[in-house]
C-alpha cells in the first residue's frame, strides 16, 4: 500500500481525482500543493495528487512553478474530473441567508444562484471543503462544494451536478520520484518544462522541433521565471511516449536546444485519444531512417 | 473628463494603475473584470482599467477571455505596479487574532504573516478592499491590502511594502473602443488574439511568421476555447506598433493563417524598453524590399 499526498483538506475535487488514480492506497490530505509536493521529496508520501489545469480557469501555477524547482518529480498517471459543484445547506431547514465557497467555486456558479437562491450572500471561504466544516459549525447556511464533500459533512444536499459553464474540466496528475515509466499505450502525453534564452525566436524554434517531427502539441503555458515578463519557462504537453523513437528524437533536438530542459513525465491519457501520425513521421519511419544513414556509412548503400 | 470604469471596489491595486493611467478622469468602481469591460460597451464609460498579468500568478484569465468576446476593445495605455500590500490593522489596539485578504493576496504574504503575526488566523475575503471594510466593521483584526486602501479606509498601517516575493508586478490594461490608436514611440507593445485550428504545427507556424521578421514575443497565453482542453484562442503580445511596416507586414502573414485574428492594441511600453531590431528587418528595409519589387514589375530593373 503507497502513502498518496493529495491537495486537500479531505472532501476536495482532488482527493476525488486521487480516488479514481489509486485503488487501496492510503490518502493523506495536506494544506497546499507545495506541501503536497514536498511530501514526496520528503519521503513521507510515495506519490502527490494535484490539480494541473482546469479548461476555464487555465493552469494551476503553484503545480507548473513546484514542477520547475527542486528535486525532479515526474508524471505517471493522470485524471480527468469534470467540474460540477454540489449544494450542501444546514439540516435545520432554516432560510438560506449565506454560501460560502472558495472564490473560483463561486464565481463558476454564480449564475445558478441568482436563479436559485437569489437571496443568499456570497461569502468567501479558503477551501469547499472549509466553507463544508463552516456549515457544519453553522458559521454559514449553505456551502458550495466537491461531490465527495457529502460523504464527510452529513449535510442536506440541495442541489448536485450545479455548475454555469457545462463541459468544465479539471486534469489532475499523480507525481513520483524518477524510477520505472508507465508502458507506452498509443494514447499518451509526454510532459516538458524548457527554459531558453530570451531572444526573438526562440520559442518558435522550439515548437518547430515538434512540428517538423509531426508531433501534436497539447498545451504550452508559457510562465515568468523569478518574477520576470519577458523571461519565461515554457511547460509543453505533447502527443506521444519518450519510449517512441520519433518522441526521442524531437527530445534530444530540445534538450540541445535549451539552456534547461526538464522531463516531466510520459503517461497514458485519460481521454485515450491516439497519437496523430503524419505520413514520415511514424516511430518505423525514425528507426527506418536511422537504420538508413547507418548502412551507407557501412558503404552498404549508396 | 472621461469615465473610467475599474475593476473595484475603492482601495485595489486596479484603482491604484487607473490613477496612473488618468489625470482628471472620473474613476467609477465596478465589482468585476466583464462589469468593466461591459461598461465601456454599452457607452457607460469611455474606458476600462482591468489586470491583465501578474509576474508571480501568470494571466489574468477573466480580462483574456472578455477580450476575445462579443465588441472589440483596444488597449491604449498599459500600467505596471509592484506587487506590495499593506497591512492595516484595527485602530483600538487589541491583539490581532484574524487577518483578512483575497485568497490570492494571503497566498503571496504568508511568509510574513508567519514571522510578524504568527497568532493570527488567515481569513478569505472576496478581495483586499472587502477585507478593509470587515476590520471597519468589526468583522476581522486586520487587512492586507493594496497600498492605496489606507487612503480610504481610516485603519492603523501596522506595515507597508510587505511582499515574499521581491519584485512581482501586475500589468494593467487601458481598454477604449477602437478609433484613434496612440502614436508609435519605438518602445510600443502591439496584442493579438489568434484562433487557429487545432492540427499539428499550427502554433509553431504562427511564431515563426513572427521569429522569420525579427519581430520579439514578449508573452503567449493559450487559453482553451469552449472549455475544451485542445483547442486553444493564443494570446500573443509582441514588441512594435500596428503602424510599423514590419509589424503590417506581420500582421497580414497571420491574418491569412488565422481562422480569427482580433488587433487588441498597439501602445506604448510600460518599461519603456525599445523594440530589437534584426539585421535585414528594420522598417526601412520592409519598405525598401516593397519597393525593390514594384520597381522589378515595372521593367527598371533586372
Amino acid at each position: 500500500m503507497s502513502r498518496i499526498a493529495y491537495f486537500g483538506p479531505q472532501g476536495t475535487f482532488t482527493e476525488q481525482a486521487a480516488r479514481t488514480l489509486t485503488v487501496d492506497d492510503e490518502l493523506l490530505p495536506v494544506e497546499t500543493i507545495p506541501a503536497a509536493l514536498a511530501a514526496v521529496r520528503k519521503g513521507e508520501a510515495d506519490a502527490a495528487c494535484v490539480p494541473v489545469e482546469n479548461s476555464v480557469e487555465g493552469p494551476v501555477t503553484a503545480t507548473l512553478d513546484g514542477l520547475a524547482e527542486q528535486e525532479l518529480l515526474v508524471a505517471v498517471a493522470e485524471a480527468l474530473l469534470p467540474v460540477h459543484f454540489t449544494v450542501l445547506a444546514r439540516t435545520d431547514g432554516e432560510p438560506i441567508r449565506t454560501v460560502a465557497s472558495h472564490p473560483h467555486a463561486l464565481a463558476q456558479v454564480r449564475q445558478w444562484l441568482e436563479v436559485n437562491l437569489p437571496d443568499a450572500r456570497p461569502v468567501a471561504a479558503s477551501s469547499t471543503a472549509a466553507a463544508a466544516v463552516g456549515v457544519r459549525q453553522g458559521e454559514f447556511d449553505a456551502a458550495v462544494t466537491a461531490p465527495v464533500a457529502a460523504e464527510h459533512y452529513p449535510l442536506r444536499v440541495l442541489a448536485t451536478e450545479v455548475a454555469d459553464v457545462r463541459d468544465a474540466r479539471t486534469r489532475f496528475l499523480l507525481l513520483k520520484p524518477p524510477g520505472e515509466l508507465p508502458e507506452p499505450t498509443g494514447a499518451d502525453r509526454t510532459s516538458i518544462v524548457a527554459a531558453a534564452a530570451n531572444r526573438t525566436g526562440t520559442l518558435a524554434e522550439l515548437l518547430t522541433e515538434l512540428a517538423t517531427r509531426g508531433i501534436n502539441l497539447t498545451r504550452l503555458d508559457a510562465r515568468p521565471t523569478k518574477g520576470n515578463f519577458g523571461e519565461y519557462l515554457f511547460f509543453m504537453d505533447f502527443e506521444g511516449h519518450i519510449s517512441e523513437p520519433r518522441i526521442g528524437d524531437a527530445l534530444a533536438a530540445l534538450r540541445r536546444r535549451c539552456s534547461g530542459l526538464r522531463f516531466l513525465g510520459s503517461h497514458p491519457r485519460a481521454d485515450q485519444v491516439a497519437a496523430t501520425i503524419q505520413p514520415g513521421a511514424a516511430n518505423d519511419d525514425f528507426t527506418g531512417a536511422v537504420d538508413w544513414v547507418a548502412a551507407v556509412r557501412r558503404g552498404e548503400l549508396a
